[in-house]
């Protein structure tokens, strides 16, 4: 058994991770900020009246996953998104270099950090020119981790994770496509595609995600970088016909589609090769994305149904 | 006559930049934090006064220089690094979108924003890896102005230049090798060299500098990165013993020298190729280093013999 600490594990992707670490039987420390929440995830009070020195104590790994923005949130207001998240990134890997801990995963970006290229699937060697402030202060994120594992040999490792999705993830954040366009379906409203044919993205199964997370602070190599997906690009478009399809089954017409114009923060295609997490640790996705856009589709459906029951019971 | 403006055009490359325009007859507007002694350099008061949307009226180009941080602060303090930069240069590219500016010219930086490098001479196509939170900083600053450039058409020129020297230039300040090791001669400090045979820069003369920023902001293209060197890469220990030889010749000892381990932020070897800067604008630097070196220390010597002659005139 050993002890791992997670940095914003009460997120949708830090969820899966904490129930996977716990399901291998390790002991599982988890920050966040919905710390309130706690006992929801984690059978152990009073963690806020600990120190860090306690909490770290015998720490094997540590994964941090916290961010307070999106690319959307960023690009509405840049500077809170430098203010929200570099000081507190330094003062982690500052607080890090305290303790040995025996390995660091830093969880950044593959949708944002390398913007618009005309290397699809893109690798972990490519030209880094992100088209948001999110994908800028990402970057910068990853270069105080390099710093850091270079000036005071930081265990760091980092990894760069596609488009996530699955049960759990929330509609209508402003990120998530899958599950807005499965809950614009059910509430029959409508839906924005931007991009004549949307844009394509690396779907991946959120529990690739956590298993490749897992993966990297098991087996990673100290100082390197790792893209997370699945090498396959979906456009924005095929997602939601393949979502329709499944409502037309149940009953439900698709809604009405909304083409936009690209928003300058949307990368037009973003598809990762990661053959090099692949090949250093053994890690392979799992979920299709038929399957993956199945499981949320039945899931959503049947909580759609039975909040459509409490609303008949209450009425 | 045109109309420019000159963010932190108070500093040491700055005054060389505001100097050369306005020798050309062109109105400079100054802007910068020592704003109290304004009128050594701008003969016109109540700046403070005005709102941006006067001062911009009619600019044709902007230089921004300003910068809070060195390398060596940024080290010491990387959130402040941080916190007084990245808020400022967003909303610095923020107003600059409110107002129909032709040209914009970002400096950057040319010594600490590759880091440590196979390649030398560098070209602007190089992988940026900084190894300190100012060229971390210096790289967001990039990103930023390029993506401001992209989506709001901003017409952003970013410079990257050497290391500058030349007359103007304070010792002591944790940065600027030649002016310290000069004034260390003079005053017959003990000065330190870092790393074995010191480290290997590309020095520049600072009317070089500024020659090239104003070619930039005048004929470089925008949206387009330039480099601002000699190519000519020179070490610590070079210039140490050149300035030595010189002090000899003036009856001066060579101080001793301490050689100290390579600080972490000290890149190892930067020599900028600049072939782009002058294919695209016709620029080339003019004075070499040997020139350079002479000319502050001849500058240097004046400046030193007349403070000793106060000193035996108050004595």
């Amino acid at each position: 058994m050993a002890k791992y600490c997670v940095f914003g594990g009460l997120g949708f992707i830090g969820k899966y991770i904490v129930n996977q670490l716990r399901s291998e039987g390790h002991q599982v420390i988890v920050i966040g900020m919905k710390m309130r929440n706690l006992e929801d995830y984690y059978d152990w009070n009073g963690l806020t009246y600990l120190k860090l020195e306690q909490i770290m104590e015998g720490v094997n790994g540590v994964i941090n996953l916290a961010y307070a923005s999106t690319p959307k949130t960023s690009f509405d207001d840049p500077i809170t998104d430098i203010k929200d998240n570099l000081p507190s990134i330094v003062n982690f890997l500052e607080w890090m270099s305290l303790f040995s801990v025996k390995r660091i995963v830093m969880v950044s970006t593959g949708g944002a950090i390398y913007g618009n290229t005309n290397e699809n699937p893109i690798s972990e060697a490519a030209a880094t020119n992100p088209i948001s402030p999110y994908g800028i202060t990402k970057l910068a994120v990853e270069k105080y981790s390099s710093m850091y594992c270079t000036h005071k040999k930081l265990p760091v490792i980092t990894v760069r994770p596609g488009n996530a999705y699955g049960v759990g993830q929330s509609p209508f954040l402003g990120q998530g496509f899958i599950a807005t366009a499965t809950y614009s379906v059910l509430d029959q409203r409508e839906m924005k595609i931007f991009g004549k044919n949307g844009t394509v993205r690396d779907y991946i199964h959120v529990k690739d995600v956590a298993n490749g997370i897992i993966a990297a602070l098991k087996k990673g190599k100290i100082g390197e970088t790792y893209n997370i997906g699945t090498g396959r690009g979906a456009s924005t478009k095929f997602v939601f016909d393949y979502i329709s399809k499944l409502a037309r089954k149940n009953g439900f017409f698709s809604p009405k589609v909304q083409i936009e114009k690209l928003r300058p923060f949307d990368v037009r295609k973003n598809i990762l090769d990661s053959s090099k997490l692949k090949k250093d640790t053994g890690w392979y996705p799992q979920v299709s994305l038929e399957e993956g856009i199945e499981e949320y589709w039945n899931h959503s459906l049947e909580a759609f149904k039975s909040k459509a029951i409490e609303r008949v019971l209450w009425a």
